[in-house]
């Protein structure tokens, strides 16, 4: 068997749950991991080159999977690396997917390779239920909750601010809404009033907690008009209990299937670590990207572009013989 | 627009569903009910025809949706109008559909027609998330549950005894073990374990209620090793409680993505009405039924093959921009 032949561009916590998951995969080998630190730091059992040797790795790579950061990594190393690379990301910035994808798609469609963007799970599989869930139930809602999950933007947020050693900051979705929708009941649904978010504090010694706790639960964009709770905890248990990157959520879609008749459709998806679970979900999409690309299929696409199948290490006559 | 021209093959339950339906699909024209009855018997708006006169209808109808029973209709009808049809089916009986894929993949290709086979819930969606799930979390186990919902066959079964007047049988899922799954416990998940049988029986007036009872928990390959409640109510109780046909269920992958990281996918389907959410997804894929054979995707496909934003009113621009 030929197998799909993979880069990790980025060796941050997704490369490291690309690395780490891809013996799942039995149909795909690794070939490298190419980052700006080079192979000197990179301490891992997989070769380790520097970004600026990627280039001539493009006969011995089908598929490249962007690894960086969606805020300044994946808007340039994409269309960079995608004249030369078939590509997966996941690439998170939702007001600019569509922006991306157009100049991915050219690119891509000018060199013959193929891209899939912004896979993982939202955007990613909460992308494709919205899709799905929308086009079987036309006369609905959806509703979206995250969590219980870190929310890394807001971790960092209370971290900067003074007096502050270290903090987490949990999203939690509101369960009891959630019920509501599940039992058919109205709800008056906006995305403040359907999450908590938990905060757990490490202080500086002699910091002022009651200041502290006051400049969270009113800064602005990111907790006020939300439900905040300030927890106070020492160093040893931010330690051990909370540096894990948990994560999940529900896509709920609740609508009309005739005059008398109602459906609900949800997605829930429950992480004990977001970059693991982001690194699995770009691997099946690694092995579409690779065979879309054999199919002659270039340009970009999106989950939405990519039938199931495709994804699968199993042939499509086990898969009609046994999950169909 | 041009709007798809939708036939609808049989007149029960299924059939009147997507006529039901069909409302909400605006890109959709229904052009006429084919029934064994014929015209006189449906009593409806839209025009209605003897299944003898389908055939005459070749050139006005782009997706024949098959609303027969599995049993008896679809592994008949579907070779049959495949040949001038593309059509779409819920043909669920999951032993012989790859027997069936085979048939109606020789039939469609040699034809320049399309079929998409199994569609609605399961087989249909819950096997769309057995492949993606099982695709992402290569290393895990799926679990499904089914209901709480109306078992057709199990109620027949339950209405066929000496003394039973009226039946009705509900497959409940047991809440405890889907907890126990979600909370990463260890569960020693059978289908028999995993599903509670609740039956509501009118009796005949002057029956051996007990009798009745002992014959439905001891009754082989339905009830038995089961645990069956019996609930006897009259029939005023049954017209009016019990006249619905609810159904839905879960599908649940737990599994690694990583050596220290476990990931959960829940697909969780809620139904007040089995037939009208079967034919809403039928309806999704009669639509990307259209869309292959305008693509020249001739031959049969399941729920796998299809691409989720084939399903979709929507344009692939405004999907990207709102739902991805």
């Amino acid at each position: 068997m030929t197998k799909i032949k993979i880069g990790i561009l980025g060796y941050g916590k997704l490369g490291k749950s690309v690395e780490e998951n891809i013996k799942y995969h039995k149909d795909m080998d690794l070939v490298g991991i190419f980052s700006r630190r080079g192979p000197g730091s990179v301490h891992t059992q997989t070769p380790a080159y520097h970004i600026d040797d990627l280039e001539d790795f493009k006969e011995d790579i089908d598929v490249l999977i962007l690894c960086g950061g969606s805020k300044n990594d994946i808007p340039v190393l994409g269309p960079k690396f995608a004249k030369d690379f078939s590509t997966v990301d996941v690439y998170d910035n939702h007001n600019d997917i569509d922006g991306y994808f157009d100049k991915m798609d050219a690119i891509t469609r000018q060199n013959e390779t193929t891209s899939i963007v912004a896979t993982g799970w939202d955007p990613g599989l909460f992308s494709l239920m919205r899709i799905l869930s929308d086009s079987i139930v036309p006369q609905g809602q959806t509703y979206t909750f995250w969590g219980r999950g870190l929310s890394q933007g807001h971790s960092d947020a209370v971290r900067s601010l003074d007096g502050v050693q270290d903090a987490v900051q949990y999203t939690i979705p509101k369960e009891e809404m959630i019920g509501q929708i599940k039992a058919y009941e109205d709800v008056d649904y906006d995305q403040k009033d359907a999450h908590l978010r938990q905060v757990y504090v490490v202080a500086e010694p002699g910091a002022d907690k009651s200041a502290i706790e006051d400049q969270i639960v009113n800064m602005k964009d990111y907790f006020l008009g939300y439900t905040t709770q300030v927890v106070f905890i020492d160093q040893e248990t931010m330690d051990k209990d909370h540096k894990n990157l948990p994560h999940g959520g529900h896509i709920i879609r609740r609508g009309l299937v005739g005059d008398q008749a109602q459906a609900i459709m949800e997605l829930y998806l429950d992480l004990t670590s977001n970059p693991d679970f982001t690194a699995a979900v770009a691997l099946a999409y690694a092995r579409a990207c690779y065979r879309l690309n054999q199919m002659g299929k270039y340009g970009a696409h999106t989950v939405g572009d990519v039938a199931p199948n495709l994804l699968s290490q199993r042939p499509k006559k086990e898969i009609r013989q046994t999950m169909i």
